[in-house]
């Protein structure tokens, strides 16, 4: 049972978002920049950051939701996302997201914990200024996210396929429309 | 040495900011929902969490920098924030204050943490669902903005005066004018 009142309709985030759209607002627009809007990593590989970065933490919601959401990018590829989250250094992946992933993985024990040798071996590999800048942020966001959800202690599907109906609405649309559905199921509910 | 380019003038998370102002924009309106906005804890509560949470994190610069803005908002009491990141239980602040830097420090560890009677316990000294809500997401996000800052390896200033002048007009004009003030002043740098 969560630790406040939140809308029982809505899993994972969307409750704590529902109950207070003034920090959604932000949160899901930092969500579309890193994660659904061109100009930086693909999508794909964004998603796998999350997603590996999600299962570090141990946030069954997250890392289910955004692995599921990977995967819709990566044509249904659900193998590879797991692939990623157990072994990404032996996953088929491309060396520069390797590289990406490792400094990801550091970002998530500690900031501090990323070398110049992490970040010189993503360069070496063909990684910019702002994919570097993003992965770490990626990583440090989700960070945030997942003790969101957690510390809240929110629910989560147990089942994969409302999972996918959601990443399918979410890889196509973007995370701008989530708090709008959220608000509207949460009033839907209380009858408003 | 930052591990990417940023504006050599702008310390801790103001360089990224102005690297980046695609993600700036929705980090300082979160920081401004949850530390300087009326209607859940006060500036000095949140900014009290948001201090102790860095400190935890080891980040120099935000523990220093909020630090700072809790001592502005508390009337210049330095000692009560050093009092605070030492040994919150035995402090000068209120019982409920202390509860909700216990939930503070668990979600710091991880989200799971956070048991049902560190929750009761904050409730028992009055604290509100939207007060217990915004005390998990400021742990939660200074868990990103202290991976940030440090993992992208920012400087910080040594002296304590230029936080303590930041800290006064961060403290009376909020959140939202650093990403303008960052922008001119590194499109300044480079002659622009």
């Amino acid at each position: 049972m969560p630790h406040i009142k939140l809308s029982a309709e809505l899993p994972g985030i969307r409750g704590p978002f529902a109950f207070r759209p003034e920090t959604a607002k932000p949160m899901s627009e930092l969500a579309e920049v890193l994660l659904h809007t061109p100009g930086s990593l693909s999508m794909a590989d964004s998603e796998l950051i999350a997603t590996f970065v999600s299962s570090r933490n141990d946030c069954h919601y997250c890392q289910t939701s955004h692995g599921a959401i990977a995967a819709y990018h990566l044509g249904g590829n659900e193998q590879l996302v797991l692939d990623v989250k157990r072994d990404f250094e032996n996953a088929g992946i491309s060396d520069k997201l390797k590289a990406l992933l490792n400094i990801a993985g550091r970002v998530q024990q500690g900031g501090k914990l990323v070398r110049p040798e992490d970040v010189e071996r993503a360069r070496s590999h063909g990684a910019t200024d702002i994919e570097i800048h993003d992965t770490v942020l990626i990583a440090a966001a989700f960070c945030m996210y997942n003790r969101y959800v957690d510390g809240l202690a929110t629910w989560a599907p147990a089942d994969m396929d409302s999972y996918r109906q959601r990443a399918a609405a979410v890889s196509e649309n973007g995370y701008l429309g989530i708090l709008a559905t959220v608000t509207a199921q949460a009033a839907g509910s209380k009858g408003e």
